[in-house]
């Protein structure tokens, strides 16, 4: 069941929902539903699901795509208050590439059925509108996670990356192994592990089994 | 002045016409005007100009990204009877990257200026979502682009790059310098130039000066 804190949501983060009529809005109210998922659960993959639209209370999901040897290269990240529009796909006539989406941490949502959303799509050009425009939102950041892979240079995508973590965790120490660190930066371990040796050694960093700890983040930044 | 071809191109090809009010039709029609853009000349770069939607009569354009240090990496290319969107992307709020748009051959196009499809977005919102969805099916093609760039290692791009161009002159012979080549796949000329020679090597094609001639379609394809 829907709280009114989910329905004080639903109508802040839709901007279609002044668009709607009594009938539309009682379609989507009952199309959508509270959901959780895992830290690690895979949500979406290829074609195989078309679970509808996500609104993030809290957690954090990750979207990605894998070559067929399993190379990962994240995209982009939805934290709480984002919506996730490629988990509907199937739904927008214009997108025919798909994605793969995997819940972070543990998330919260609301999920708005693909049949739901599919109806109210097709009868209400604002709802068609809202998605294609969120859609292009992350065109945009596909267009950066694009330009961040071909054309900078792995230390500095390396020291971005450590960075943006810290300043995520509110911590200078970093709980992850190199095999994660190259899975999001869609490079190998060993790329990895050799960089941060030479971060170490530059003083930028202290590494232990398990950890990093960033000592001189200014030295990363300069990077 | 727009012809009677001009005035069917529009019909058939924007689908939010049906869509528009009489006022709004004039108003369409007096912000579109056909333009001709030389070879190799620059449409659109960064966020210096906004010169709205281009529908495509003749010709090809390219789209693309460039690194800080002038590396280019193809995005898509636009032919007859396609709309380049991106370069009104001044209009459309929720794209905020941006990218270079270069005549490849020369072109015949209608271009319907920023102001005028800015007026028409704002008060017809099958206009917008129009603007939207073919944004959509850009990003389908950037994430094919991506996808090759990313997974698919360079003898397969490079194969599948000369066999494209040979299909779409419809000759074996490809009039083209190791530089050009390099320029579209993001890649540098001693590589494409290595790669050539062992793709003769193999028997695949035969090099003479500014041309490839493709022998062995089958081996080529196999790759």
């Amino acid at each position: 069941m829907l709280r009114e804190e989910d329905l004080s949501l639903l109508r802040s983060r839709l901007s279609f929902w002044e668009h709607l009529n009594e009938g539309e809005r009682e379609l989507l109210l009952n199309g959508t539903s509270p959901a959780h998922f895992s830290a690690g659960q895979s949500l979406h993959c290829g074609e195989r699901d078309c679970i509808g639209i996500l609104l993030v209370k809290s957690g954090s999901i990750r979207i990605y795509i894998t070559s067929e040897e399993g190379r990962e290269v994240t995209l982009y990240r939805l934290e709480a208050g984002d919506i996730c529009v490629l988990s509907a796909s199937c739904v927008m006539s214009s997108i025919d590439f798909d994605v793969s989406i995997d819940a972070e941490t543990d998330c919260e949502v609301l999920q708005i059925s693909a049949a739901c959303f599919s109806r109210l799509s097709a009868g209400n050009v604002y709802v068609e509108l809202f998605s294609y425009k969120l859609a292009a939102e992350r065109f945009s950041d596909v267009m950066w996670a694009m330009q961040q892979i071909l054309f900078t240079s792995f230390d500095r995508r390396l020291a971005a990356f450590l960075l943006e973590e810290s300043a995520k965790s509110q911590s200078a120490v970093l709980h992850m192994t190199h095999e994660q660190i190259a899975k999001y930066l869609g490079s190998a371990r060993e790329v990895v592990s050799r960089m941060l040796s030479y971060f170490a050694k530059e003083g930028y960093v202290t590494l232990a089994r398990g950890s990093i700890t960033i000592v001189d983040a200014e030295g990363l930044r300069r990077l």
